[in-house]
């Protein structure tokens, strides 16, 4: 993309929720056009976006078309296809790059990752049958969980395993697809990094923010969090240690368990982040401009904060406290205009300045 | 537009330059959707909202369509032809009002109002002829300016008058339209009160900025301004007492000059307006969002300013100093994506922290 500045250049978005709607919003504020691809027509970027391809990720014409519409192509969730991103970057660029969506679709590659570049981690072993599973149990020990490799997403695709007992019904329950069996961590909070890499390598990391979730959502991030100096430092070079690792291009979003031995690293997003929706309110900068920039090969922002903030997920029913964060001072009201809410739907969200 | 929270409701925007841009965005985070009417095939706000009707503004079918599409009509621009506004008023309501809008479109209107409130403006008489010309230049002295009555922007539309001298020759710059002449005013700086007013008539402030233009253009607007607590009250209730003579809905410019006997009233915009980007950066709810949640029928933002900002106009050519803006700390930009950049073009802005 080179002199976009004036002209407007297309960027391609795989995924047309939430967060590609931001990210067109954030592209669209830098004077760039944006095309979504998602097989579902009431996708909410669509509304936003300049274009939207919809079609199913095996619609090889489709995928073709759309590459041809734009200059970069980028995703707002890690799920997506591989070969669809394969087609795709036969094309044109795609960012972030392959290898660091294979490893965040695969939580044992993710977790052999972390433990390659010396950063702590849950204890975890591969489980493939009912003996590789008793070996992983007996390497690890109970209470552990048993999650999926592939395809996990906010609590889905895991079961607990309490005491060796449970091991035939937990494997069961994830209808024996691969597994990583990871043992249980006693942690004090959550904290995650995001943190952005640009084309030329360089990389940025916002300041942690501490997460609170319920039921396995994401319900509130306050920055600053709570991390200790030391902590805080380590978490961002852990961060970019992992960024560079992937040759990542883009925002990623590394979240870790804070224990009282130090921290772990849970897993990454390859993409912006929740627990990044801060930023909108607490950065000149925010996630998802960050992003864009990286993808579209510009400078990095600085990540700078300049205001202590505090997110709160608005999920299916909140909707209805709407009228009352209206009136609330240094709140900023976030929706994403989907048409109907239901238990568990992120509906939008809500950035509050907090007290200094 | 009853419990849009959730389902989107629709807005239509006259006009689809980057104000109606920057509109349809704020819109797009309360999750709304926009539609756009602009004859112009290139408005940079189509590529940002759901739809454009592009047809000329007495295309009386087109305007009907659009119309019917919508809740709620604004507009982003106030030479806004008035037949529009009364064909699309008599299918949706348009906010703000006709009364807002004609007064704004007719500056000898507009002067009156400030008279009648008991606002300091500069000393004013209409001008209808050689005679009235004559008339006014007795009652008002040189130096003086001529302006038209309708359709002046950005210095466009005026002739100054040095000396009586000038006068036919200044009349005839200006076409021979109906006009009025204005004296000279010795200020010291300009300031702007960015005011929102809601359905129910409660009306919101934003910090008033201080104003800096080159060759009749706004170069700049920083925040806090520099007036005086009893000057900032006068500004701020000046802009009050105009919004609801007008029983305005949504949001207005309100530009005044300080001078070193008290603050003259200058000139409305019933609109969003230029000098109100900095609430992009230095407020939860900045001063677009507010015009969408005033129009809309929700309660306003509280206009609470949390950073000390300084905002830049990009201008033609400025935008070749887009890619070192990228890496300045506490720079938000934005770029209206238009093709092609011409002198005295607005391309995009800068908000910037200031060191408090």
């Amino acid at each position: 993309m080179s002199a976009p500045f004036t002209s407007g250049g297309a960027i391609g978005i795989l995924g047309g929720g939430q967060l590609g709607r931001m990210l067109a919003m954030a592209a669209a504020r830098l004077g760039l056009i944006t095309r979504i691809y998602d097989p579902d027509p009431a996708a909410p970027a669509a509304l936003v976006a300049a274009g939207h391809v919809c079609a199913p990720w095996d619609d090889e014409a489709a995928l073709g078309r759309f590459a041809e519409s734009v200059e970069v192509i980028t995703y707002e969730f890690e799920n997506v296809p591989l070969a669809a991103v394969d087609a795709l970057a036969a094309l044109r660029p795609v960012r972030p790059g392959r290898t660091a969506l294979a490893t965040a679709q695969d939580r044992l590659e993710e977790k052999r990752l972390f433990a390659r570049l010396g950063l702590g981690t849950a204890p975890f072993a591969p489980v493939e049958d009912a003996a590789s599973l008793d070996a992983a149990l007996r390497q690890i020990g109970t209470p552990a969980i048993l999650k999926t490799r592939r395809m996990g997403y906010d609590g889905k695709g895991q079961a607990r395993i309490m005491s060796a007992g449970d091991a035939g019904k937990a494997f069961a329950a994830l209808g024996g697809a691969p597994a990583i069996l990871e043992g249980f961590v006693t942690f004090t909070t959550e904290v995650s990094v995001i943190a952005a890499r640009g084309l030329e390598g360089a990389v940025v990391c916002y300041d942690p923010g501490e997460n609170l979730h319920e039921a396995g959502i994401l319900r509130r991030t306050m920055v600053p969090s709570g991390l200790s100096p030391v902590r805080r430092t380590e978490a961002v070079l852990a961060a970019g240690q992992i960024l560079t690792a992937l040759d990542h291009v883009g925002v990623m979003g590394v979240e870790l368990f804070v224990t009282p031995t130090g921290l772990l690293v849970n897993e990454i997003a390859p993409r912006v982040h929740n627990s990044g929706h801060w930023t909108q309110l607490g950065c000149a900068v925010d996630q998802f401009e960050q992003h864009i920039r990286a993808i579209a090969g510009w400078p990095l922002g600085p990540g700078t904060r300049h205001a202590d903030v505090e997110m709160e997920n608005l999920i299916g029913d909140d909707v209805g406290r709407v009228p009352e964060i209206l009136a609330e001072p240094g709140a900023m009201i976030h929706l994403y205009g989907k048409a109907e809410s239901r238990p568990g739907r992120k509906m939008g969200h809500v950035n509050r300045l907090r007290a200094g």
